[in-house]
């Protein structure tokens, strides 16, 4: 190993930190948790202590850079995030300001789907495209676009906020104040709510629901039917707006891939003239949790190499 | 004027030619029609005949080469155009290949509605941005999109089809299979089955609804606040997915621009937190139908401009 970057992918709950080389090697990794109850400052010293801990065991090799993903929307400029259910106490707070002054290194501030995006692109299931979006399937849904290899940002670092597409009109209220956003059609969330809307059960999680669906129950594979229906409106559009050869989806849900991907496959066939026309696939990222540190860890050395050609 | 380029707009009905030098003045435009009824050769011909006598007329200048925008879906590499709905003589003809064989010159191929965005971008409403989306408002919806100054291509050529994203997931259906799309419910053609629909008069045109909602007939206004909603639905997944600085509208519907803005504001806003959170505009095109004449005359110049860096 000549040289490494550290990625850090901080969540509501869980705080990881990996040190990673430039080949994609992960060579060491902490894993805690996120601490919200004193203030973004406490949040800040404990991502500080990780990368020094790690940056002091590998303190032989040189460090190129930090990058941490993080959910909410990020403006880029600024170096902090907005919007953010998961991490409040951080919403317009100068994260990434405060993290490299601690450390007097480069940080890059990075949304955890972008980052997650942007490691399948550099050693997952993306490695051999340019082009690709992930859609992250969880308790909502992230999205992240590579373009030539890299996250598309857009204007301020909002860029592929694709959990907020409007699948149906006038289906579920959302926080973000639409109605009809994909993660409220197709998240682990929406699979839970449709269950007890169903009467499937007392406030089933949605692996439960995927146990029944299992089990044979029809209203449980209905519930995935459905789920692949509004991930299928959602992905016609993504296919007929970039035509982009790779969509990829990750996160828990993927489980119950067998029953929610053939009405989406189905979906996106009917709803786009593109995907019928033009090689795509649509498939499982394989990175699972770990493709937001990869994708953190890259930015460095992208960085690096931009600046270096 | 050192340089020039032909800037070549291919539509189902007109057959426009330019001379555009490389700072965006048009010089020269010859106006014809485009004649199907021979074949795919005799539309060769024709293009191949408009620039000989443009370019014999400029002939004491550096020609830079010639782009052509033409309606349909665009496969890059192949120099050809499918699924055209105007052209269908065209579909599948090598006529880029042809074409330059003709003249012993480069020729770029690009879908009309991204060489009008590009148009927009060089000199148009666009000038101050690197990235826009561009919707051409006829009897159809096409879409450009301009990343970092650049057309989105996508893996074939394909990108930018945004009058068939999914607006209404049941909605009218569509000759490219899907049902909902943007085009069936916010473009000249939505228009007018609306007044059918609404019987509103008999085979209304889009015009004579916009003058009917001019002269204050509720019907009338409401089809354009349906257009409107349509639009602002569209968009917002738009800026929710590339949260660009710049969204623009063309096309003889920007006459009714007053009657369904602001419905499709309201949309827009109630359902893109990007919207209310990031500088965002939305707006109407500069250059009319001539557009696609400068983009596509943009091209060569910007061919080059790679080349040579």
């Amino acid at each position: 190993m000549s040289e490494f970057s550290i990625g850090v992918d901080l969540g509501g709950t869980n705080l990881r930190t990996a040190v990673i080389d430039s080949n994609g090697q992960m060579l060491d990794k902490l894993a805690g948790t996120t601490d919200l109850t004193e203030g973004p400052e406490r949040v800040v010293d404990d991502i500080v202590h990780g990368i020094e801990t790690l940056r002091d065991k590998y303190s032989t090799h040189r460090m190129t850079g930090v990058g941490i993903g993080v959910p909410g929307f990020i403006r880029m400029a600024e170096g902090y995030i907005v919007g953010s259910h998961n991490l409040p106490v951080l919403n317009h707070y100068p994260i990434r300001d405060a993290i490299e002054k601690r450390l007097e290194t480069p940080v890059i501030l990075e949304n955890d789907a972008n980052a997650a995006a942007l490691g399948e692109k550099w050693i997952g299931a993306g490695r051999d495209v340019d082009d690709l979006v992930l859609l992250t399937l969880g308790t909502g849904i992230g999205g992240g676009i590579v373009y030539k290899g890299r996250v598309m940002h857009g204007a301020v670092g909002m860029a592929g906020e694709l959990g907020h597409i409007t699948v149906v009109p006038n289906g579920n209220p959302c926080g973000c104040g639409n109605r009809g956003c994909l993660e409220k059609h197709a998240s682990a969330t929406a699979i839970e709510s449709m269950a007890n809307l169903m009467a499937l059960g007392e406030n089933l999680t949605s692996k439960q629901v995927h146990d029944l669906a299992l089990a044979g129950e029809e209203r449980a594979i209905r519930i995935f039917q459905s789920m692949g229906e509004a991930l299928g409106i959602g992905i016609a559009t993504l296919v007929n707006t970039f035509n982009f050869p790779l969509y990829l989806m990750s996160g828990g849900a993927l489980a119950a891939w067998d029953f929610f991907y053939p009405t989406l496959e189905a979906e996106v066939r009917a709803r786009s003239f593109t995907y019928r026309n033009a090689e795509t696939r649509i498939g499982k990222a394989l990175l699972g949790s770990e493709a937001g540190l990869f994708g953190a860890a890259y930015l460095p050395f992208q960085a690096q190499s931009v600046t270096r050609s």
